[in-house]
């Protein structure tokens, strides 16, 4: 794996350019990198190293790290409980933007000081310089904030292609999604209003379920519900004059996802793209066969966009977010910090926000 | 509704053909009907009556009905329990063969002696003659067996979009389903194998499961198993040389329907028809995830099949039966029966075979 190159501790020998054709080998400067070496609690099995420089290879680019996040996704790899393992030794975090330090010789489409962000297809972005292939990285807009650019390309990206990719929604349609205040849930109901699109959004019952209404429906939500709220015979009666969903997106199962099909209109998709209360989807059989609703999934890994829609699509919603249409909160906390960072991320102090590490 | 025509007792007025072209009136026999009045338990609410002869509209051609079957769903539009109701009273029987008795006078596609089967969109083939306009009709080859004909256009026709509506299956490809035994069921294993589609097939734990392995086998299945013996980890296993399955196809739910998804290949679709258990479907969020898993419904009533689709399905379907490749068990009972074969139509006498009713 392409990554694990950043992590070796003896140079390699690239017999083309150190021997035969004998061009002066680029280094990167050496990088402090959160690793692990086996599975286990993040909190435990994490530390921090120092990896030595390492000769760029003419393909390569060393990038000056600025800002990573810590995602869940990020934490149960850690944990080893996600279907794709890297191979340990290795380092953290698949997310990140930063800045170019300096670039293989065969590399002509980026240069010093670009501001680029990792593709979040490999691991290794948990470290002060990261140095991977060219085609790895993505050059941004300079004046994009960032700790915008450090997260857009997983949960922003997850929000606009599950609203694209499933059902042809025109101005005017609904959709309905639980896990409604997630970050992925937040960016839904941004990017459905900026299409004219409403929003029906479920959350969970507990202390302060008004102010999270009142924040979502800030965001551009039309409708947001508690699950007590739903336990009525007739859901849809509470739609009032907003359509029948046609969309449905579920981060939660159990009882919020049989919740969300209940929402759809005949012939109507709910896309699943995670499951928070660990409790299976239980849908009736009626669902399929009279109301033709369709059960999908959805898996930013697998969905292997092409290069074309990977960028517009990160254009687009870099530009929604300087323009500041498109928002969701945020905590920095310095890479020295990233431990308790991480107790954060875990929930372990209550803290609900992102945790961005600020390099 | 169309078919409520076949109950009216006073004649309607055409003004066209009576008063001004002055056309002899066409006029049906009297028809011996099992109709029902309200919803309730089939053997109850059903009762024999004698509607009256009836004009023949000009597009409207009259059949002496041959054989009818008693399917599931008309024991389930009795008892009121199926999501599309017809208004009572009603004549029972959506699926039908019979001779073309007499014909309306624009009617020029049909002629009598034609052998038509009815279109099952509408109720009203447990009768001896059926008035229904001449588009609900479909001609077909007079040498077909009449069981046959009587049955093909719900069960067979299901069983064939199934397989080509919802996945591109190749020659070598797999399908796995449950409940197998059921006449969908074989079907389901008989075109398969007729184009080098492999099929896994899940039955019910009962006594005599080593003599339906037999006769699944028999009629081309691959692979079939008792619900318990997929109680293992790692059911794929079980395949042996055959490719891990691309389409799965349920009418049990609960465990039957896990068991389906359990075996699917990456990407895979489960279809659900029925719901046989009663038990709703239960599936957890990594099959959707990381399995790319969908779900998907199928109703025939909901298909909408284009004519030129409905006939090609039935052309080749009703070949198949008169060349022995498609068969199942059938069995006939005089029309003056009707009550026994609708109590073994609901399981009360242990026989299990469909029940055609014979005119």
């Amino acid at each position: 794996m392409l990554s694990q190159h950043s992590l070796l501790v003896v140079p390699l020998c690239h017999d083309k350019q150190t021997s035969v054709l004998n061009f002066p080998a680029i280094v990167s400067p050496p990088s402090t990198a959160i690793v692990y070496d086996q599975h286990g609690p993040p909190d435990t099995v994490t530390r921090v190293t120092e990896i030595p420089p390492m000769e760029i290879d003419e393909n390569y680019v060393c990038v000056r790290m600025l800002a990573a996040p810590i995602n869940p996704a990020d934490i149960n790899r850690i944990e080893g409980v996600y279907p794709v393992r890297p191979s340990v030794p290795v380092v953290g975090g698949w997310e990140g933007v930063g800045e170019v330090h300096s670039v293989g010789s065969a590399v002509e489409a980026l240069s010093p000081g670009d501001l680029v962000i990792h593709s979040a297809y490999l691991p290794g972005t948990w470290q002060t310089y990261v140095v991977q292939d060219q085609s790895l990285w993505y050059k941004i807009d300079k004046t994009t904030p960032i700790e915008y650019a450090a997260t857009i390309s997983v949960n922003p990206l997850s929000a606009l292609r599950m609203l694209e990719d499933f059902v042809d929604l025109k101005p005017g349609d609904t959709i309905v999604q639980n896990g409604a205040t997630s970050i992925v849930g937040q960016c839904v109901i941004q990017l459905a209003r900026v299409r004219g699109i409403h929003s029906v959004n479920i959350i969970r019952d507990k202390p302060g379920s008004d102010e999270i209404k009142e924040k979502l429906t800030k965001l551009g939500a039309d409708k947001v519900f508690t699950e007590s709220e739903l336990e009525v015979k007739g859901v849809k009666s509470l739609l009032g004059d907003i359509p029948e969903p046609r969309l449905g997106l579920n981060c939660v199962g159990g009882n919020a996802a049989t919740m969300v099909v209940k929402f759809l209109k005949q012939g109507g998709s709910m896309v699943t793209y995670g499951g928070m209360s660990k409790k299976p989807i239980t849908i009736s059989t009626t669902y399929f066969i009279f109301k033709n609703i369709s059960l999908k999934g959805y898996w930013l890994q697998e969905k292997n966009l092409d290069e074309t829609q990977y960028r517009c699509s990160i254009d687009y919603l870099l530009a929604l977010a300087r323009a500041g249409i498109l928002k969701y909160e945020m905590e920095m906390v310095p890479f020295k910090d990233f431990h308790t960072a991480l107790e954060r991320a875990m929930g372990k102090q209550g803290s609900r926000r992102k945790q961005i590490l600020k390099f």
